[in-house]
């Protein structure tokens, strides 16, 4: 059996075609600049990676997302390049929401019903992402006719949270009126690192308590107890807490207004700068970019070090708060593009807490085989840590295609 | 040698004349509604407690802090009451000022300069405390003329935070142009709790590291490394950090933008919202008195429940990130006044935290002479506690007296 993965921004979707009995990726790749003609920062395109592992891009137009989809359908149906004869072989697809509010507590087969509701009510809960979700689903309804299509949402592993932890402290009646309480994001990562390290560990799922940080150019922290996530750092957007590429994450609501009435700002302005320009672009001045960060950081500048030291300190202290939420830990794991990448980001988040029970082991940076910046997957504790780390590749598709699955049967 | 400690809000005049020799308070009191005449809610009054323990209320006119202060004087002077024979008993006075932004940095004695730079720049950094501080300190210079007079600042315990901690990750230029970073309160709170732990466990000031909450009507939290502060929950404004009475502490800044829209409200309705009518209070919908939450929680009210929950699971979130920051935790203590009247309410932000070091002492609240709302003070963890556990009886008041004492002489 075969799930397409969907996952569409406003301008880009991104694919991959899983075979669920073998769990491979048979074929994936992305459109991106859909809706753009061809200008200075460059044309429309499709990349594509097929079964024999030979890599296409192809520059096209791409008026729309009905158009990128019926390119990726070329592709994956392709006699030469295609996985598939034809898109009857495809038994579900699973879109990927980031949040749909209080309407969608959980993956769900699309109806004309479900569409409406998040058409109608959904989109401003994620405002930066929804509308080219929708968009997406709408031209793939049209373009693949017949199969069934599923919602997967990155909020359904925090609906466990329990009240003190999702509620703000503000009047109720926002969040009885408009649903505001904390959503989470990152759900299916977090999901999948949890499982994962229940398998590394040999601690059944049911009973593992784990520290889940989702470090990539959006970042979240979640505290799971017994399998289940009691508490993340996101909350009602994808806004609130680390200090992210260029999101500000957690700060004092009153800075808002001040700087508001200075710069002569409307909340919107406000509110684009703190989710487009701030957080490590803010800090360095520079570049929100992790890369480009500690070569900065390596050639003296000091707003890069500061924005480098600002990222793993505020991890640090997410930490600790979910250390003190947990009571016992068993396993911290790190996941997404900066984590994965960048083991000494890592070690630097960890630093000083053999106290409360990390004992990082300091081969896995400072070993012959090191090379900074390529990817490092497994544990970065040493034996004895009575909190075991690792490092763990996720894979949200995954999560998501077992939900598309499971609901299209 | 004799100080006045003076702490003034629009309506209020809170005094202290303390004998800096026996560190003995020789009278107290305050001064509330001033400005106001006599409305149903009541008549302007002074409070006044003397040197031989008679409290006395006087419902007077008090048209503005120079009437105030006048009264005060005589208060202190009274041949029956009074304290003291005439004012050139006082060696010095010291104002209480909660933030007056990147301007001063520590105690400074009031000259020309200094009043001027306060009132035309300092102002914004706390917008609901200074005004009224500055009526007082004006007033005060009128009516105790050629007696030496300080501002002493809440922030300038803070100020050894490092730029990790008091950095926000926002566009450089508000740090540059308008001081934006995190300045945190109840400095004097926090440094006199530090040096009675460092007293009360015998580690030399230098060395200890501890973990203060200040839990009251408005409560932060600060760690403190090696007797200095090295990062606090509040932060740019008293709005940051954990729920307090009215006010909302930490959130996602989304939500503003989201909500200002739906209830056709301006950012500085907003703000007030947040500080006025969030916090406990906006949680329950009823109070954001703790005492009163406890009753209606006992009578069964969930929300009220609900607003106790949060309040202690945001104390144990602060306390765990502060653990993480430090690596090594000394002491926890807790004063401020929910903190010093509910070790109940303590003792629930604790729970559960046996793995990171706590461990506490069951007597100490379910002891037959203990009376729920009645005073504590002292050890709340077990003596072998790895983190020894204290409430402390909080003293703003003598920091600032000394630091008036010290720059007046």
């Amino acid at each position: 059996m075969k799930i397409l993965v969907v996952n569409c921004g406003s301008s880009s979707l991104k694919f991959q075609l899983i075979d669920m009995d073998t769990d491979k990726v048979l074929a994936k790749g992305r459109c991106d600049r859909i809706g753009g003609a061809a200008t200075e920062i460059g044309s429309p395109f499709i990349e594509y990676k097929g079964p024999v592992g030979d890599k296409i891009k192809e520059e096209l137009p791409l008026e729309n997302h009905r158009v990128a989809f019926e390119t990726v359908v070329r592709y994956l149906t392709d006699p030469e390049h295609g996985a598939i004869k034809d898109l009857s072989e495809i038994t579900a697809i699973g879109h990927r929401i980031v949040n749909a509010g209080p309407f969608f507590k959980e993956s769900t087969l699309i109806t004309d019903e479900v569409l409406k509701l998040f058409k109608e009510k959904s989109i401003p809960y994620a405002p930066l992402h929804n509308p080219g979700a929708l968009q997406g689903i709408e031209a793939c309804l049209e373009t693949m006719k017949g199969i069934p299509e599923v919602l997967v949402f990155d909020t359904t592993f925090h609906q466990t949270m329990p009240e003190k932890a999702y509620m703000y402290a503000l009047p109720r009646e926002y969040y009885e009126k408009y649903g505001v309480r904390r959503y989470g994001a990152h759900g299916m990562s977090h999901q999948y690192v949890t499982e994962e390290a229940a398998k590394l560990t040999g601690i059944p799922l049911d009973q593992i308590n784990l520290i889940s940080c989702h470090i990539g150019n959006g970042s979240s922290i979640t505290a799971v107890q017994n399998g289940k996530c009691v508490d993340t750092s996101m909350g009602f957007t994808p806004l609130e807490g680390l200090a992210m590429g260029t999101r500000s994450g957690d700060l004092d609501p009153a800075i808002l207004e001040f700087v508001m009435a200075r710069e002569h700002l409307s909340i919107e302005e406000m509110l684009n700068i703190l989710n487009k320009k701030s957080g490590l672009l803010g800090i360095s001045g520079k570049t929100g970019d992790v890369r480009d960060l500690k070569t900065l950081s390596r050639e003296g500048d000091e707003n890069a070090k500061l924005a480098l030291e600002i990222l793993c300190y505020r991890i640090k202290k997410y930490i600790g708060a979910y250390m003190a939420v947990l009571g016992r830990v068993d396993v911290i794991t790190f996941e997404g593009g900066i984590a994965e990448h960048n083991p000494r980001t890592v070690r630097k988040c960890l630093t000083n807490m053999e106290n409360l029970g990390i004992e990082l082991d300091p081969s896995y940076d400072e070993g012959p085989n090191y090379v900074d910046g390529e990817t490092y997957d497994g544990l970065v504790s040493t034996p004895n840590s009575k909190i075991k780390v690792y490092v763990i590749a996720t894979n949200e598709e995954e999560v998501i295609a077992k939900e598309a699955l499971r609901l299209a049967k």
